[in-house]
């Protein structure tokens, strides 16, 4: 099959075996893949990572043969849990000491013909979805992530810092929850001091202390970000105001699936253009540009 | 009557004019104050401070005119509050918008003979209580405040950085609320990523990044320490691992007083030394020593 690999901070298109399906795990057949930042994060050696990258898809199931999800258009939870320390345990296999994630650690991704995942990580996508909009569902689920953390509702001011993709699904999960929601760009203008909740989506060390300055004491920052440089910024604030600063990453897949579903979401505008995996290296420079929103990947 | 004066980074006892005493405030006479770590930041010119330091006191209230507070012991809540803005209606006058407070911004301390302050921040001490602990009312509020902020119960694993006032009191509130605790100080060991709760009570930069590496996933970080130093740490296991980062100041004076009226938290052991006040000078380079806990003056 034809796969996007990383390998020493190059990327390239080959042709590579047909992956193995261990037991519990599913055969998908990939219909698209989404490029996220953290592929291009990965390409530059973030994590020490080699292999085939990608962890948003949809894709239809083609095995194991006798497997109920045979035909099945699907979207998948991308850690791969053990199910059995004390975080899975929880239900939180989404912080499995011994996960393996899709695409980013140690299982590969979807930027291929073919991938596999755990039967238990599938979700089957309803048919209001397209495929273009099932592909955000894993952002989008990181978008909800906020929900199951902070408490948001009608009255809550809430600001979201970066303009980018992660930036406006926050914003538009915040709206949804009932949220007066700002969006600051980089150089946009708001009110020191004034909101309840600030979300940090800059994917830079400037993000942090801006958000400082933007929330209200007693407040929340949801922090997004993750970058390379350290973080760096006055602590006095966060003590003083007694601030609370939430970091967020991944999320369940349902509610992401039901605001799509309903178009409560309507993620048709981030996408920027789609390209042939074959063409997957000038897809990456493409998606590294400044303005550019999502980039799809078709096998 | 005699004070000590804080004034371009240095520190001397002299005599000062009566304080006047505006309607709606008490008259109190001094019977003992603590030196804090904060003070001997104000003293090294954090916040530009100039005038008489101090916030942690006990005494004997002699004014105004017929109050009903005449004779009391009482201790007192640092903030001045406008009692008006968004936050006092909340109840949170600590962090009202035009705070004022005592001994650190716009207000006289208590590292003098008399002080004022508004008879809604006084709290008559009972008599269980010695002086020589009512001084530890307001740090230990500080770490009451906690509770008041993170769930903490049997079963919470909680780990204190920082073995000095702070902490201590920090550490002896949690384990009365049934937390495991425990101390770790400059250089003691603790199993990476095993707390549920880890406050930061080092007073330096380095705090944070210890912290981050002994916190669960999904755990949470209690961050007491104030210091000059930007704070400076790899944020991606902060994201990755949603934890979470409470900033936390001043508390509530009335579980405080419980704790040491039924001496559920004894303080008695972290008495260092007593001073007459107008050795202050001298008193304040005993509490800046390594080892030295709390220092308190006697008008």
């Amino acid at each position: 099959m034809l796969a996007l690999f990383f390998e020493k901070g190059r990327a390239r298109v080959k042709e590579a075996p047909r992956p193995k399906v261990p037991k519990g795990l599913a055969l998908v057949r990939v219909v698209a893949s989404g490029i996220c930042n953290t592929d291009l994060e990965l390409k530059r050696g973030y994590h020490g990572f080699s292999g085939i990258p990608g962890h948003e898809f949809v894709g239809i199931v083609e095995g194991p043969k006798g497997s109920s999800w045979i035909g099945k258009r699907v979207v998948g939870e991308i850690n791969l849990a053990c199910g059995k320390c004390g975080m899975c345990r929880h239900r939180l296999g989404r912080h499995c000491e011994k996960r393996r994630v899709l695409g980013i650690l140690g299982h590969p991704g979807t930027h291929a013909e073919l991938l596999t995942l755990p039967e238990g990580n599938l979700r089957e996508v309803p048919p209001e979805i397209s495929d273009e909009e099932a592909v955000f569902t894993e952002p989008l689920a990181a978008a909800c992530e906020i929900l199951d953390q902070v408490a948001v509702g009608r009255g809550t001011r809430a600001a979201v810092l970066g303009g980018g993709k992660v930036g406006t699904l926050c914003a538009a999960v915040l709206r949804e929850a009932g949220a007066g929601v700002t969006v600051v760009g980089r150089g946009g203008k708001a009110r020191p001091g004034s909101f309840d909740l600030v979300v940090e989506a800059t994917g830079s060390p400037e993000g942090m202390p801006r958000a400082i300055s933007l929330v209200k004491p007693r407040g929340t920052i949801v922090w997004k970000s993750t970058h390379h440089a350290p973080a760096r910024f006055d602590a006095a604030p966060i003590v003083v105001n007694e601030v609370t600063i939430v970091g967020s990453r991944c999320g369940r897949f349902e509610p992401a699936i039901e605001l799509l579903r309903k178009r409560k979401v309507d993620v048709r505008g981030l996408l920027s253009a789609e390209f042939p995996l074959r063409r997957a290296v000038f897809a990456l420079r493409e998606a590294g540009r400044r303005g550019v929103r999502k980039i799809l990947l078709r096998p």
